[in-house]
């Protein structure tokens, strides 16, 4: 089977095998509904509770903080809609490069007679210290700020956020799908009401996700139903996935350390050689995730080199892969203030356990080749 | 490994081997986001397309009218939810005896104004004439009635019910998550505007339904984000699990007739046996599904017995699986106006493809040894 060099881990990740392993035996004989009360039924009740607690350490957070739910589209929906339909209609505060399954959803609170607010950036993609300070004086009920963005890698300071926001009587939410396995996490360190993760981000199954919730904070169901995930998430619990999560937070948290210091050296050898190309790589002078890099080289467009990469070999993305759908600059870009132009160059490639200094060395040689044909033809239809 | 006998396939279904074949490339080298614009991203994008459209053909619908889901829970909240945004408050009534993800949603929007009505059902469990009338004067908006219960496995009319909704205007969706796999279904000849099935009911995997929907019909999206499922239903695709449901949903196709006939025929050996013990199946007089059995024997507590013959070595189900943290009685039944004393004792044997007669001559022998043990209690204690 063919199989191209795969950079692109921070839309989806081959599944760990050790977790496939784990999860094969409830693909198998062991299939039962976690709600029934038969020996079936005991077995799949025990993995789910066993995976509860994988996740919750994974996190920092108590076993009983954690709320299964499809994946992290799923939970981000169920934080911002749960949350708001139990208050009065008042200020949900987003920023403004949030992943559209935190951004889209409190656009539709506005039907609801909700307020929504963008919280701006800066050039570096980091949250803007002014604007942040404009929406705390809003008094906003919801806040939702991501962890790492899944473009440029950014991380914020969620911790120093959480603290004013909780001063301000602000209910702050961090979509951490991209931060989890790569850098340290802590629920009670980080300080917020709610934390969104997802396994196949980290060599976990596609299907399971979770909200990690203080349980002061009331949510309404997104799916109600049989009342499982303690009235909060209805519907039979999709067991190997969980399991298989399980899993993946353990051994993404047991290899985090060594395997963020590896990333950071590839990710320099990656960068090194994409400035000798004269290519430019946004949020370079911030804190990022060790395994991202987004940069665009002058002249030459995103989709189109990314359509040469795949066809040479090499799978990475243009824009946010979840929605790629849309041949929009990424927003992300737009709200750091990059001109659409350039934009439209950017490609990201994101790096995972599988990758080594090899794939490195061979990408950067075919990137050269490629941007140089791409280069010539621009300058051929000028 | 123990293995009871499994007599619980209303609650969930072993996977059957074909489909787990089929799922486990996509649990391997072919990992990628179906919304990713590489080799990787294409072949998840184009295993899911195959499998809309074998989940298409299993249901007599359109290719476009697939709307997958994780699961049965959420494609009805889906529905009622999502249809419910998109009108003004009105009237919406779900039948007595739906499954609590219909029945809590309905519930639900009576916070957005609207008026929640049940439909009545007569003793054997099918829709009442009378109170079906009285709703459609009610002119609700929206209408849920399931094609076969969970429990009682009662087939509802629902092709008659839906040229009289459509009539008085109404919008009339149907859960067949049951019924898929056991009865005939056509989505074109039921005449419903949408119909909610799920995989780990025919032999499919957990984490995987759909909601089938007629595209005049205009639905908010209950999870919103980066735009799959054209917008009606975002996150990252669970890829295996919809090919699973895809192999699962033409296998169930294929072998529906032959396996309707031979569980008839066991069905019909499994109650000529409880009749002789003495005990009452629930709706026996009303069309049901091949494959169950709910039934009571007097002074016999369903829990108790459940539970002995769960030691025994059978899995069996007393209430509905997924809401059986719920200690009352099956609502069903009090619905049907069995007094909450028999419907305590209710037990319900579900049959599918591993099972025999060997199976079913094992339990009956088995369910008269402990008939009498129990019986023996009773008397003593009183």
């Amino acid at each position: 089977m063919f199989a191209p060099t795969y950079l692109d881990w921070n839309a989806t990740t081959p599944l760990d095998p050790v977790v496939r392993e784990a999860m094969l035996p409830w693909l198998d004989g062991r299939f039962g509904n976690a709600s029934s009360r038969h020996e079936y039924g005991r077995q799949a009740r025990a993995a789910i509770d066993e995976a509860r607690a994988r996740v919750a350490a994974a996190v920092g957070a108590d076993y009983t903080e954690v709320v299964f739910t499809s994946g992290g589209s799923e939970a981000n929906n169920l934080f911002i809609k749960g949350a708001a339909a139990t208050m009065k209609p008042g200020v949900v505060a987003v920023s403004a490069i949030e992943h559209p399954c935190v951004r889209e959803p409190a656009l539709q609170l506005r039907r609801q007679g909700w307020t929504g607010r963008e919280i701006a950036v800066d050039g570096q993609g980091r949250i803007d210290a002014g604007d942040w300070q404009a929406v705390l004086a809003e008094r906003p009920a919801l806040i939702s700020v991501m962890l790492a963005n899944n473009e440029t890698g950014v991380l914020q300071d969620v911790a120093a956020l959480a603290r004013e926001a909780r001063a301000a009587g602000a209910c702050l939410h961090t979509d951490a799908v991209q931060a989890l396995g790569k850098v340290e996490m802590d629920f009670r360190a980080l300080g917020v009401q709610a934390l969104t993760v997802s396994a196949h981000k980290i060599g976990g199954p596609l299907g399971a996700g979770a909200l990690v919730l203080d349980k002061r904070v009331e949510l309404a169901p997104l799916i109600a139903g049989g009342g499982q995930e303690r009235g909060l998430r209805s519907g039979t619990e999709n067991v190997a996935a969980i399991v298989g999560f399980g899993i993946a937070c353990e051994r993404a948290a047991a290899r985090r350390e060594a395997e963020a210091q590896r990333l950071t050296t590839l990710r320099g050898e990656l960068e090194r050689g994409l400035a000798a190309f004269g290519a430019t790589v946004f949020s370079a002078a911030a804190p990022r995730l060790p395994n991202t890099v987004f940069f665009a080289a002058d002249g030459i467009d995103g989709e189109t080199l990314v359509a040469k990469l795949d066809r040479a070999g090499f799978a990475c993305a243009s824009g946010s892969a979840c929605s790629s759908a849309n041949p929009e600059p990424s927003r992300t870009l737009l709200a750091m203030g990059v001109p659409a132009q350039t934009a439209r160059g950017a490609v990201r490639v994101s790096l995972g356990r599988d990758n080594g200094t090899d794939d490195v060395a061979r990408f950067l040689t075919t990137f050269g080749r490629l941007a140089d044909e791409l280069k010539n033809l621009t300058a051929m239809a000028v």
